[in-house]
């Protein structure tokens, strides 16, 4: 489906849209060289819709939808038509957008600039995004195609990381061998460039020569148990310092059998990902630190679903509400995984979970019912 | 000046523009209670403007900021107008807004849902926000009385955090005495809840039973080193922890004098504010380690005004711009002082800047001249 050269008028926008900061990010650009050299030659390769149909999602978009894209870049000219920086960049040729959702994932939740790659998208790969993918996916255009990539497929289907790369550059080599200038948008859960594969993406498109650009999402080791009502930091609590871990490595295997004794951080979180035993083998590693710290009587907190809805009413919960509601469980190293099994014999996976250790883990700042009383300790 | 009762209709559309994820952190409705009792009652405290007046900003706005304001309630409106959630909060009163600008903020980097805050608000309490602070003020209604409690303010004023935390709660307490239900946006740098003292302004919140909401942003410990092209995780040099720490400690000083031997993550992150012999004490620090992953050849980065613009060409860089640009230096413990200082001999500070510290800090992930070598490794 040919349409005319408008990624010049993107190109433009994004820039003034996105004021500087596309700049920054914008390897096109920052790289200096002329636009022509990201024109990829060569390489017949086309994608054809049967290789990649069973994985192919093609999101039912109303009028309604329409009407809301077509605002959003509406305001996003008027936001930055006097930016200095419209008419800084020639970038003219297919162009890759990482960007990723955030935690939780909602249109009101994403930041202007990736609404506006969402709203201009000709093609979306995009992972597993649970339910509000299709909330994101209501803005991009009747013509965008979307594919979903995701490594945990809902029809039982899983990517392999080779084959998204694969894919990524042979969606960007195909439209430039058709002579289109289009705008792919390589749509990820999270951050793109935390504990994800992003990685392998870009020495792809940098070996096709295809030009991309990164924008940051709020990421759940962050802003998960915040959303929980645990900051981090902690002045009050002497907190002043956390370390991330992925819960599980590349293997599925726990993050355990570390020696966790001299750890250097005050708060620990780990993203965990998996069934329940998981969580019990992590806090036994955690536990045998015996430190002063570290020990079965450190508060522990597990935060699933973080950022998702509560259960507000019986009547209101529906069963898609309740896979995604956020659930909080506060315990201690010892306790946690025994006090989730009590709260919910059902329960066999607390995941997707954001789990924090530390003294921290006891603050609820969001709970206004708590008075805080620990200020003088 | 009073005004008509808008808020139940905001507090409506706030729960529908947000989706679920307000009603998440909203304490007002997750603690249950009866909107009644959050009315303030008693305590006949008022603002007076001459107290406040020297740190008083009224930023100029144009019909063009009202247009876009306009543009931004209306599309959020499309957005969620079918959204079941819009008549489920029933709080019609004064609410808090606690509200973080990300790092480098402008409009476009802001979610919809901070943006609809800071459209409706009344009273935006703001921290020293940099060269950005206007473009994101543009967008508050007219009316809205704007305020900056900086603690490093350019006009040599610098609050205290007990007399912001007591302006929030008399800024509050003064609108439910006179009937008024209002929005209150407190505008924090980077995200709320992260190395500031969102704590004290809750626990000042909670005592005078004042609702407040929170809603996190993208901070630049995390997303600072990802806009230098240094993911903070990489499985390929098997980087798959990171621990963060604030530069310097309350009282200013350099957080070393630890023992980093045995420090149990695979990348260090510190964010700095302070002169350069801050960070050249922290690096003496850290190389005194002495271990095979941290010593003097250690890989170290530090990132300046991360998120910020490039220095594009001599004739584009004004003064302003320069004060503002993103700068990247990479080099090991070691030398990275020396660096720096024979790269701008006039330099004598970094900050705010973010310092990382490990074997990703050689990654440059938007740089699409490197093809990278190492993944064999």
């Amino acid at each position: 489906m040919p349409r005319p050269k408008t990624t010049s008028h993107l190109a433009r926008a994004l820039c003034a849209v996105c004021g500087l900061n596309v700049l920054t990010t914008c390897c096109a650009f920052r790289s200096n060289l002329p636009s022509e050299s990201f024109h990829v030659t060569g390489r017949q390769k086309t994608i054809t819709s049967s290789s990649y149909e069973p994985a192919c999602d093609d999101v039912k978009r109303t009028d309604q939808h329409n009407v809301v894209r077509s605002k959003i870049l509406d305001l996003l000219r008027d936001i930055d038509s006097d930016s200095p920086s419209s008419e800084r960049m020639g970038v003219e040729s297919t162009v890759v957008h990482l960007v990723g959702t955030g935690l939780n994932p909602s249109l009101a939740d994403l930041p202007l600039k990736t609404l506006r790659l969402l709203c201009e998208a000709d093609v979306v790969l995009y992972d597993n995004l649970g339910l509000s993918a299709d909330s994101i996916m209501e803005v991009v255009p009747d013509h965008c195609r979307t594919i979903c990539v995701g490594k945990r497929g809902d029809d039982g289907t899983s990517w392999k990381q080779a084959d998204i790369d694969a894919l990524i550059r042979e969606t960007a080599e195909a439209s430039a061998e058709a002579g289109e200038d289009r705008t792919i948008v390589r749509l990820k859960g999270g951050d793109p460039f935390l504990f994800g594969r992003a990685r392998t993406e870009i020495e792809t498109l940098r070996e096709g020569r295809i030009p991309y650009t990164y924008t940051p999402a709020v990421s759940s080791c962050v802003a998960g148990p915040h959303l929980a009502g645990i900051p981090l930091t902690d002045p009050l609590l002497g907190c002043q310092s956390f370390g991330v871990w992925s819960g599980t490595d590349a293997l599925g295997r726990v993050t355990g059998g570390k020696d966790w004794r001299n750890v250097g951080v005050d708060s620990l979180v780990f993203l965990m990902i998996g069934r329940l035993d998981k969580l019990d083998s992590l806090c036994e590693s955690l536990s045998a630190a015996g430190t002063e710290s570290l020990n079965g009587d450190t508060p522990c907190a597990v935060i699933q679903n973080a950022g998702g809805p509560r259960v507000l009413q019986a009547n209101q919960q529906k069963s898609n509400d309740r896979l995604a509601c956020q659930r909080v469980w506060r315990s201690t190293l010892r306790r946690i995984t025994s006090d989730i099994r009590a709260s919910d014999s059902s329960i066999k996976t607390v995941s997707p979970a954001v789990c924090v250790v530390g003294q921290i883990a006891q603050l609820d700042l969001l709970d206004c019912n708590v008075v805080i009383k620990d200020k003088e300790k």
